[in-house]
């Protein structure tokens, strides 16, 4: 054996744990083997395998938190082992330990040159910013909804949004192929109805979802590029990870991409397994190159706290190797009278996703988003 | 709106909700607009809407169990709001849902057409065992491991289990195109020497692992396959589910695939969210095209439960449209001595994956490999 190209770089990862120490410790070393080698330490040729393929426990700590004692345990892994794909990254990561109790990965480390291979989010919350001519100001999103209203319902939707100066109008992020409303008449449709209505000297981007079956994602990008959509949305939970960074890489493809949180939930919902939602929807979305993560507010329809509310927004934002910041996207039962709030929660540096209010505040969708963007321009 | 193409089929679906009967019913209401139109149901249009593609609570009963008061909903979908799309179906059976506490996905019933329009397994617990020409038997399987090795090394560890008659020898599914032992070449030399150390007369089958990022999936199988790979691995949590499901739609590919549940772990965590491993195991995995499905056997290195175990066969087993029945492939620290209860256990519809121990169990891996070949043959 002669691991020529090998490099000894490595990735540090940060897990909690479960448990009293030795429990912790016992927990980290079966991480250490089940994450790389996947079998016991005792059958290990000796030498290059079990000295740097076997991730190393490179600390661990008390967290002082309250309910069951838990630890965070630092973990480092070659990066040779990911290959440098995102697949084989996220199976280091989190692959088998996903199947056991007690082990949550809270964070990646902004340490080693692997991060640096991976391209990330090509425009980031900056280029984003620059596409739409709002250097300063948060971001107003919405989506066309509800499923089952046809291409045609939905384009004069996207319409009244546009005219009401709605900065990014995705797809609902159910509406996919059905009989109701195709794709392709959908995404042309729409696309055409948001340049028709947009305020002169105003640029609004219409983003239809691309989450498709594996070999139609790539095609159905690039139909919404040739009539003329500014950005994507996509799932990645439903298409795996690398589909969204495939569109983030493709360089004759060069949209932003808003990343949705659909069928990702049951990694965040138990504080002691799975993975955090800083790492999940804050750092996994960056390498997998989404330039807004979709995440529920605290306090709309779902049941994030603000305190994960502040992971994922940190998550977007904390240093990891040269990947661009990116924009944190709250959504998920937003109210008018909220807005001052969240305002004040967020700042500058988001972008608000609001659905069913934009439509149920008056009978004039135009002006009720007018209402919106007056509140966030002022602010 | 004109839903002419629009058909009135509908699909089964049953969710476990926590709670008391009121908050049971508002969960239940609750998944019905959340999992299709997103949005209350005070600003839906009326007609076709409200009444076909909102999700319709069908039935509710309380479960007796311990611990917190549950109840069984069964909720009906209309098959279109999927566009036959597995990963719309995905979307709408757990896409926001995940996002939420309290909700698990249990089972999809065997109604409705859309199932139908899924081609699911191409070979099937029956077609693989005719491909290796064991009609009767449990199969054995083991992983080429540890990651670190040489595609030499690894070849050479393939060719010893071949002779010692192991049905199916595939790539440990952390093997993807790492320096250590590329993709190409470690294929290419575990294929040639899985067919020099076949016994005469036996087909052994070996399974590259093709989890790649999303446009190298389906070029690593057709590699595998002309370099003479009999199955293919692919861990769908990965990939996403629906790469799968292009692998065993390719009728220029066709081969048997094994489904490995890699990074798919916090699905099935907690009792009161995610997945059941029946439906994720065992039903997802069919829909997505599986030949066979891997998962942790009780009492191994992982912590599912004997019910869990169970769940899944089922699953595998159980009518759903014209799906074929696919092997449970438990593995996880299988040991020798517990092949009797593994057998009791599982009878003969079951692909045994035995990693570590075949190389622990004694100095001569051709020798161990033919005592666990040899009790399996005698059951």
């Amino acid at each position: 054996m002669s691991p020529v190209q090998v490099t000894s770089d490595r990735i540090f990862v940060r897990y909690r744990l479960t448990g009293d120490e030795t429990e912790a410790r016992a927990k980290a070393a079966d991480l250490c083997l089940e994450q790389t080698v996947e079998c016991p330490a005792d059958i290990l040729p000796k030498g290059f395998i079990p000295e740097q393929v076997v991730g190393r426990l490179e600390s661990l700590h008390e967290l002082s938190a309250p309910g069951m004692p838990a630890w965070e345990a630092r973990i480092s892994f070659l990066s040779d082992t990911t290959g440098g794909e995102l697949t084989q990254l996220c199976n280091v990561l989190f692959g088998n330990i996903s199947l056991k109790k007690g082990f949550r990965l809270s964070r990646l480390e902004d340490r080693g040159t692997l991060w640096e291979r991976f391209k990330g989010p090509r425009f980031g919350g900056d280029g984003l910013r620059a596409l739409l001519g709002q250097p300063c100001r948060p971001l107003l999103s919405t989506a066309l909804k509800p499923m089952g209203l046809s291409a045609e319902e939905l384009a004069a939707l996207a319409g009244c949004f546009a005219s009401g100066g709605v900065d990014v109008i995705k797809d609902d992020h159910g509406l996919a192929n059905q009989p109701f409303a195709s794709f392709v008449d959908r995404a042309e449709r729409c696309a055409d109805a948001v340049r028709k209505a947009a305020p002169t000297g105003r640029r609004i981007i219409y983003a239809p979802n691309v989450t498709a079956p594996a070999g139609d994602v790539h095609e159905r990008a690039h139909f919404a590029k040739r009539v003329g959509a500014g950005a994507l949305l996509i799932c990645p939970g439903l298409t795996g990870l690398d589909a969204m960074r495939a569109l983030a890489d493709d360089d004759s493809l060069g949209l932003p991409i808003l990343a949705h949180p659909a069928f990702l939930g049951s990694f965040v919902t138990s504080p002691d397994s799975g993975i955090s939602p800083y790492a999940l929807f804050g750092q996994f979305m960056r390498l997998a190159g989404a330039d807004a993560t979709i995440f529920p507010h605290f306090g709309g329809r779902f049941g994030f706290s603000l305190d994960e509310c502040r992971e994922i927004t940190d998550g977007c934002q904390d240093a990891l190797g040269n990947l661009k910041r990116i924009f944190p996207a709250p959504g998920g039962g937003m109210k008018l009278q909220r807005l001052p709030e969240l305002l004040e929660f967020y700042g500058r540096e988001v972008m608000f996703l609001v659905g069913a209010d934009l439509v149920r505040n008056g009978p004039d969708i135009k002006k009720n988003c007018e209402i919106y963007r007056t509140m966030i321009e002022k602010h």
